[in-house]
């Protein structure tokens, strides 16, 4: 998911960054040939995400670091485990490990939040419901946010505007202007967009669940319902749609969403609202 | 602070991220001639950031878009306020609208949280102390973190590795092996740096402040002090340097470490864990 | 489809490409102060299309160069007519026509060559086939290339690697491998990936279509079937599933290839074998 | 010609394009550690170019790929000969493989039909002449495009617009009304330039032949001529300068015009319209 | 010559190094709204160069500033001269003011002295040679150098490695090697390069003098000739190749070169060891 | 203080601005298989700078290439010296060699000026006074000409304008219409900085120092005073501020200065005017 070419590219900027013209402190205090040793540790439970960024960040800095991976991306870990040993050059690894950590520990939150979640909503009785992220991530980050939610457990979403179609009120209000109701507009973008792109829409009530289903939506997204309706709407799309609940969804509300038989709860928080994990470096 | 390359650079980027080759829901059902007009307005209270990013966002994507700001960075809201008003093709609007929100989302998380801070500390009994950011901010985004921070009443620690020097463990161990004693590091520090460069150290308990004074540091950071020891620490330094409170500060917490009389309290929740603040786009 | 960030992007690298440090014919013969007027005539019959990419190419070069489009991407034009007027700087002019030139008449012989084909099979007895585009596009210009293909009247296949599944081959031996058929893997994938990406299976033989509409396939890809096989396979897949055929799809065969009531004709040729339109800029 | 950093930039750029967020069908399907082989084989008879293009997309996308060539840019090659062979793990190749054929089938394609071109030229009796590119190239991959005209017997043209003159009827108009005639147009840009920049004139008759050559022109270029002032014109200008043949050039007209004893015969088809020559990847 | 593209992405370059977040100096202490005016003079005589750079430096801070040169590039002023007026807001101004006199006082360095250097030559009886600049450029900044050189009535020589030949002892040793004398070696060099690519060649002393010009030498370069072999070289190449003069230059030593009758001497301090003209801003 | 990050990058930029397309007269010439040896020589004495930077352009170009260097950022050497050992590919070390060049000519020149400077300084009778560096860098090299000053005993003065405060007439003349004295101005722009920016203030005359002290100015410069003032402007200060002298500062007149007393001597034409220290390559 994450290419190498793109976290190359993120930590080299964000290196370019935190250190544009040297780390003043360890130039003038740390021996350009002192080597030592760190260790990665979980300083709380949690689940881990962007172990390669980690690694890349100390290489960028100096290839002359070694960095030794002890667990791997999805892996649950304790308060206390040691994720990864980092040997090398004692000023590189100064300088990489604010960058290495700012990274790590945002993409270790995402995925222990969303493991939460899916953890919550896999133990509903009568639940198969994915918990997906949103296009709510921090701009330039989106691949690392998205990779984090899958390391949690779950699923992506679209990535952006260009590669599915998600069709809202401001869509249908227009094509409404122009004399099509909701089915005959999702036919009308069925027509000119490529086959391999997926049409989801958005309804605010059960009303406009013929119709959605009528246009051939791919995936019929139940904005803000309440756990009734969205049990009703299941059984009225029976199968002929995926289900996508969404609203402000907590860990407590989402299970019994679940239980409704929703395939898809997206989950805003998960990426524009996280809480970083600590994680530090221990020296040996 | 912000200027408006930086803006113009980021926010290009986040679009091409969201929407490399187009939004093709509105492109399939928004005809181009179509003009409306939307308010941001906030769904509950806080303090505003970011209203140029907000801005750039729609003007970067269709420069037929007119934005009005009606309110300043730095100003607080109310739920239900109308930050900004926004006119123009209906098409770029919708495009730019996710991009235009995860900035300003962010960033007025960053400010509110900074705020409650501010304030929090301002009201303790003895209290000059400044809410300062730290270099925990998400790879990439370091001066719009910072920009928030300023609008939220708090003020800007260091930037990054270059521009000022924070002497920490390792570093006064590598020169310890050398034969130098804190004060002898730090003046060994001054003679290399440049004059405009800020000399900070560390230090974990009130044993090492002697040194540390004597050396010339112009900030000594109490990393995880009691307030016993804090308040102690501030009187035997007796403004012969700034003292920072660092480690794990919470809200509850810090009005009573900046009744100790130190002059900086940085807290690296402050971008590391962000909340982001509601708001939300509505069509008039 | 094309966004203007995108354009400006091509257009800027271009310029710096054909021109990066002046054009000195004309710098040493043409006075700064000098305007003039030019059209851009078709030189052959043909289907408009990147007439945005023309416009920013001489507005990149100098702003106060004005274009005026006489057709709309898309539209079909004869030997002779003018598609658009360019008045401004002449030094403007020159220095930008051939970079504006390159990218229009390849865009053309896209769009003209697709428009070919669609009008082909538009013209066969029962067909209801699109023409799509492939990967088979100049690296670093795929949204244009892609951008001609609807400009003919095609539709776009998925944009690249990261954005839908194609199952071919070498996915199914790897999988076969670890003791999965099929129907197993496409399974396995669906549960992997977002439920907004679209999975299509490259079969070789008619032998393998139930095992892909078992494993859920949402497009079967018939690759180098005969007709016979084709119709046959049609009839098979009774509309659960997309069908595309491909192979080496010449303007001859595609017809056929239609009749058999095929979903999707994707051709290689669109883009990788283009040839240019004749197009030239004409001084008044 | 075409340096490793010109080829990195174009290759990630082209990798990034195809495969921005990993590739997810590999990704699903095949395990990490799978290796495996495949061979560059030719489809039809052509000439090589870009075997170092397609070497450094594999190994852009992991280093781990290994890549023989058995055969070099320039070569001649039959359906059937086996190319290039590429070892290592399966997945990096798999993303490759689309983004080093895209580059190297068309660069073969350039090179070959350059081949036929200079081969016919080369069998005419009397011909001196070199067939040249023109800046009719794909915008962003002008190197790439001129290095295949080499390996295919051709010799570059002026890069663009910065590294030579081209005197054209729009430079001559503005220079006549400010009361030059073309000679002296030619000594004022003489004046100009610098000594390394070679200056080619554009002429539409032969009453234009003798100016230029009183001018000093290095290179005249006669447009459009009949076979018979091309011959007469060779004549009249009897060394004094290089003389180009240009004009839509087919293969069938060049070798006449070659006889002529014209120097150099510019093809723009030999970039603008280029058909892919058809290689493929045969897994062992 | 300076391209606006190019100077735009200098320029903006150049902001970005200096204010990269932005001028805190000003931001606290002039209000945005406050308008100022301020000139650009000279305090020392010279040649101007770069006045387009020196506008773009403030209009890219604020586009609205407005700059009003008073002169153009390749004129002289005298200390005390107003060059151009700068108004609009003070902030901006006074962000700009240094990278637009980093750019323009070198630039003017670099006119002033080819002015002197072609003033020298200029006047040496018998003369008619030009300036030339060298590859001796500050990395980045070539086009910049360049367009100086010209300002001050200098001419280029050829850009950089790939756009002319300049064959030296290291390539002639190859040659050597391979049984090339120098003559077959020139003819083997112009057999593979493009007709508008110029060959220079560098020789030691006149012995080789006879074989640059068999081998169809353009221009021969005598290196560290006394004036005597100088003078005795023209005279042998009698115009059938340009001669240049290079070795350590200096504005005493050039005026006799350029009496021996060469055509170019080319001087590396142009643009190796600058120095800066003082311009300053003066506040109205 | 220079990274590897920002030394790769300049370099290959610097490499694609001379050889964007190859080196035609290495390629023409110089079989690809041909090894050998240089040795970088002093043709003059000199201070060493930029030695990671000369590697780095031979090591970008082909990797090649093997640099042995003989000394090391900082040392003296003497005209004849031998400083460093390139081995490799002839072709290679031709093509990257006047880029190395021009980076660490440059480069040297800045140290070695510094050198002369600090000795000057260093000799004067009750001196402890810095040499240091100003803005007035080359566009786009700031990180190398202020390395450069730290190999010749230099120190550096602020980066830019993001990173320090100075204050200088406009800044205040601002203030002074908003009815704040320059001892408010200073005292107002510290509450707003981080506590880590060091604020100077440029006076123009004893009178403004006493303010400058009461508003506490962290350096105090003295902007052309006389000597005499200078020297009781030290007297004044009495180590309540640091004290900078600047002003158009020559080798004659920096000991003098630094005699009086003052802290910090700034002198602009350390990078502004720089003369390249000859080095060149010897062929073994």
């Amino acid at each position: 998911m994450l290419t190498h070419l793109v976290i190359e590219d993120a930590v080299r900027r964000a290196l370019l960054e935190d250190c544009p013209t040297g780390d003043v402190t360890s130039e003038a205090t740390i021996p350009a040939d002192i080597t030592g040793s760190v260790r990665l540790r979980a300083r709380e439970d949690g689940v881990l995400a962007g172990i390669d960024v980690f690694t890349a960040a100390f290489r960028t800095v100096d290839p002359g670091i070694r960095v030794d991976a002890h667990a791997r991306d999805g892996e649950r870990f304790a308060a206390g485990d040691v994720l990864a040993e980092v040997d090398g050059p004692v000023r590189g690894i100064l300088t990489a490990e604010r960058v290495a950590l700012n990274f790590t520990q945002r993409m270790c939150g995402i995925a222990t939040m969303t493991r939460r979640f899916v953890d919550a909503v896999d133990a509903a009785t009568g639940s198969h419901a994915r918990i997906t992220d949103t296009r709510k991530t921090v701009p330039g980050l989106r691949p690392f946010d998205r990779h984090a939610v899958v390391c949690g457990g779950g699923h992506n979403h679209r990535y952006g505007l260009s590669d599915a179609v998600l069709v809202k009120d401001n869509h249908l209000a227009a094509m409404r202007a122009a004399g099509l109701d909701l089915a005959a507009t999702l036919r009308h973008i069925r027509s000119q967009i490529g086959h391999t792109t997926h049409i989801e829409v958005e309804i605010d009530g059960l009303d406009q669940l013929g119709m959605a289903l009528d246009g051939g939506a791919d995936t019929i997204m139940f904005d803000n319902f309440t756990l009734q309706d969205t049990r009703r709407g299941v059984e009225l799309v029976d199968g002929r749609a995926l289900v996508e609940a969404s609203g402000t969804m907590t860990l407590d509300r989402a299970p019994a969403v679940a239980a409704c038989g929703v395939d898809l709860i997206s989950v805003g928080a998960l990426t524009h609202s996280v809480r970083a994990i600590d994680l530090g470096l221990d020296w040996r």
